[in-house]
């Protein structure tokens, strides 16, 4: 995103639509109102920057024992594959489980019964060798390191589309199969076996025995960790209590996040679902700040009131 | 940038040191601190997210007949290499002569009385061959396309530092030959070669013949155009009226950018020696904006006051 035009408040519209790589005059108006959810301004135009889409590309499935593994073999992509690593998915034995047994068509890479399976995805541009052989090699090198259980490499285009077919199929699946309890926590990226582990603890701690669905962004840290019931288990969880239930196991996940200086919206933004939450989790003095911010912008709270910051 | 700590114009401090990538939680304060040069706060921490050093380099030195035929080259090299471009860096002719004769141990890589030159790199991770190959063959397609008149690829360690100390000794060269009236401009990539047209016109109109020099970051847009005298031209310029002619000079390079909706200030910040040309170039409705946020954080005016915004 290079620029912005913004009608403001007072009906003044500002023109930010440059056009530049590099601009250092003044405050950073463009990411002050990116992600405001309209509470500083309407958004009426923008400038982006395009990129050529990458022509090449590898993609693998691999079978792994804990979200540790997954972190070590993503560090070992970063370090070889450097800008080429286009995507680094992880999601657990349940959620293929899920994907496989409620979505027509979906069969998984590989036979293994591992635990933690993960996507891996290189683009690149140009005109020369395919990827394969790179991500082949440090497979290769991870199998024989003991940090994987079994890997298929995409060998065609109809592969690739298959594997992440499986990906994209998680909402459909988790939708037919019972009650997920989404959030959308990030974590800094060491952190992320240890929040798994914590948060699944503290969610048991409320309802023993809870399976847990796990789909993560692995490369930015943002793991949608999902309480989950069966159709049965959320009717039998009792009636009146099902919503104080709902937001008791948010809770049990996002306060795992927050001790580990996390987040609880890593993408999904706050709305006026997450008000709560913002009041929970953030800082009186950043909350200061950010009401400082508003009223500045928008001192008659006339842009998109109640939603994004909690009642001061 | 991943997060920051800043103590405010009140004392409070916010604690902002996220470790994150994504985090979609209310205003990006993190972004509104950065390059406010001290104006709504003192920055006193920083997390920073950290890539592995490139491990694998090629780089170019290559002879072009004009601005329009570099921009073309880097297109290329963007479409071929994409993330792996890591430099392309311009300079023209005279900037290339003042640093041969000015400072020890420096020459031409090129045999090629070429006006414009430019420095390529590529940068990447991993253990795979070198990038030389794939550098060569994008120059040999753009020679075989006229595009440019000589280039020469570095076979070693010590001839890309070699190409590398032409491009960082400009300043040494340019401060022992003369007096040049630094700016630094962007404006977006394919305005490049019409802005370095049009400020070679317009200082000229006001010094016939002045010499210019540009040493450019390419990629990103960047321009230091650079109006030059020689010791003895700046002396025989007139005595009071310098600071004048410098002032007048640098508007008219200015005035080139803000017409292709560029910027007066593309990397060095505004401080108190650009604030007229913040009143200059700003439209008043940034102006305001940037003030609000300005009174909204630090009320009383007490933090690095006199710089970046200019009197209301």
């Amino acid at each position: 995103m290079l620029g912005l035009e913004v009608v403001l408040a007072d009906g003044t519209v500002w023109s930010g639509l440059y056009g530049l790589r590099k601009n250092n005059t003044g405050y950073d108006l463009k990411h002050l109102f990116i992600g405001s959810e309209g509470t500083l301004g309407v958004i009426t135009a923008a400038t982006l920057k395009l990129h050529p889409l990458p022509t090449r590309h590898a993609v693998a499935w691999v079978g792994m024992a804990s979200p540790e593994d997954a972190l070590t073999l993503l560090t070992r992509v970063q370090e070889r594959s450097a800008a080429r690593l286009s995507a680094f998915e992880m999601i657990n034995r349940l959620q293929l489980d899920l994907v496989i047994g409620h979505v027509p068509g979906r069969r998984s890479p590989i036979e293994s019964e591992a635990d933690w399976h993960v996507l891996i995805e290189l683009s690149d541009n140009g005109s020369g060798e395919a990827l394969d052989d790179e991500l082949q090699a440090i497979l290769e090198d991870a199998f024989a390191d003991g940090l994987l259980s079994d890997a298929a490499l995409a060998s065609s285009e109809a592969q690739r589309h298959a594997m992440w077919e499986i990906r994209h199929s998680v909402s459909e699946a988790n939708k037919k199969a019972g009650v997920g309890l989404t959030t959308d926590c990030a974590v800094p990226l060491s952190a992320v076996p240890a929040f798994i582990a914590a948060a699944t603890a503290a969610v048991r701690a409320l309802v023993p025995d809870l399976p847990v669905i796990v789909v993560a962004h692995l490369g930015d840290g943002n793991v949608h960790f999902i309480p989950f019931f069966t159709f049965d288990a959320w009717e039998a969880a009792g009636s009146g209590d099902r919503d104080a239930l709902a937001a008791a196991l948010r809770h049990a996940v996002n306060d795992e996040a927050a001790r580990l200086k996390g987040t609880f919206s890593a993408e999904h933004g706050v709305g006026r679902v997450q008000l709560a939450e913002m009041a929970r989790y953030k800082p009186p003095a950043e909350l200061a700040l950010m009401r400082a911010v508003k009223r500045a912008l928008d001192p008659h709270n006339i842009l998109n009131p109640g939603r994004l910051l909690p009642p001061g």
